[in-house]
């Protein structure tokens, strides 16, 4: 059997996540469909990250067996021709058969995007958090430096996934502010359920001013769910890019 | 009769419009129906642009009249009730009787997205053009400046409007390079029907390389339809303000 490693983009909002639900139709089984219909094989594709119902990819990473004869680089283009035009393939290539995309994970980086203005975006409503209070960007910087680092992080993460540890390592964190837009990129060597959109939800509480910069690092310390600030909404949400 | 100016963000993508049409739902038809409902009171709303079918706005405006007493400024806040989230309006002030959303425009600005990749974006695919062939910016950006300044610009329209003179004069032309995207911002007395999208259409040809940037001035001098380039499609388009 050969294992083909894929590259994807997909816009999340019609879709309940990547993974299989009772209700809605996941971004894993219509690719499994599309690569049904076009190498005429049921396979199993295994993604790095589970995002969840309308989080957004442009660098999600999935693998899977197959014993078709199509060259590797032409997977994409054939797989492409079989999905609705909210997904797209952007790379195939065949990597060593014992390659997974989950556990082999070294590393991830997301963005997230919020829109910080009264009226909600009719263009944006699918692809960032509206906020409607002001924001202190200043603030939410000095903040956003705190989560740097190795730390356990059990505060910031949602119930729901068993994991063994709930420490990870953030190797970069980076705010950016253009017109009414605020966008967060950060990188780490994994993130626990929900992490990154509870980091976001607690930088909005601190630039509301609910939460002050230096309560972060008492917050992480204490690894109590209920002193972090609410999940931000999926929708700004992206998987960027995962690292092998 | 009170006169209420309107500024809306819209995405195109689901309408046949701004202006009514035998099929589909127009986004003058719908912003109506919306106040119809708030206000209890028909209306006709008079938009500055006949934005075709999928192109989008940031800064369209219309103007209606209303013997509605609600306050000016709160009346964007009604229709918004009322409105589908992929039609927001942004503002609302009351200006004199006699103005008119159209015939006082003294400019407008667009704004055109190209995404210059391989494989279509799955999140892109509403809100820009996708253009496969590697588009050499450089020589985009000196065909660009053939177009500023006063010209007939009859090579530069579709059939299907009425106005009196074609010539037009385009005071700010710029392109901006951004990774894969490539962004025109484009500012004139009025537009003729199609005229940005040509014009954008043409900048795709000098960017493959089918029509070199002197050729620009030639294709404008010959009011030739035939010369120029295709109409690009309309999902790249936005209606970013209007100058009274």
């Amino acid at each position: 059997m050969r294992n083909i490693k894929l590259i994807i983009e997909y816009e999340g909002t019609n879709y309940c996540g990547w993974q299989r639900q009772k209700n809605g139709i996941s971004i894993e089984e219509t690719i499994e469909n599309a690569i049904e219909k076009v190498l005429k094989e049921r396979v199993e594709i295994i993604g790095s990250s589970r995002t969840d119902a309308k989080v957004h990819a442009k660098g999600q990473v999935a693998n899977f067996l197959t014993s078709t004869r199509i060259p590797a680089e032409k997977i994409s283009y054939a797989i492409n021709s079989a999905l609705p035009d909210d997904i797209r393939i952007l790379y195939s290539e065949e990597v060593p058969e014992n390659f997974h995309s989950r556990y082999d994970s070294k590393g991830k980086r997301y963005s997230y995007l919020i829109i910080n203005r009264e009226i909600p975006s009719a263009l944006y409503r699918n692809y960032a958090a509206h906020v409607k209070h002001y924001l202190n960007f200043e603030d939410m910087l000095e903040a956003s430096k705190f989560f740097l680092g190795e730390h356990d992080f059990s505060a910031f993460r949602s119930t729901g996934s068993s994991v063994k540890t709930s420490i990870r390592n953030i190797n970069l964190i980076e705010l950016s502010r253009n017109a009414e837009f605020i966008t967060l990129t950060i990188e780490a060597n994994g993130f626990l359920y929900n992490m990154v959109r509870i980091i976001v939800g607690t930088l909005i509480d601190v630039g509301i001013g609910k939460i002050k910069p230096y309560d972060i690092k008492p917050i992480i310390e204490s690894k109590d769910r209920r002193r972090a600030g609410a999940t931000a909404p999926p929708q700004g949400l992206y998987l960027e890019k995962v690292y092998y």
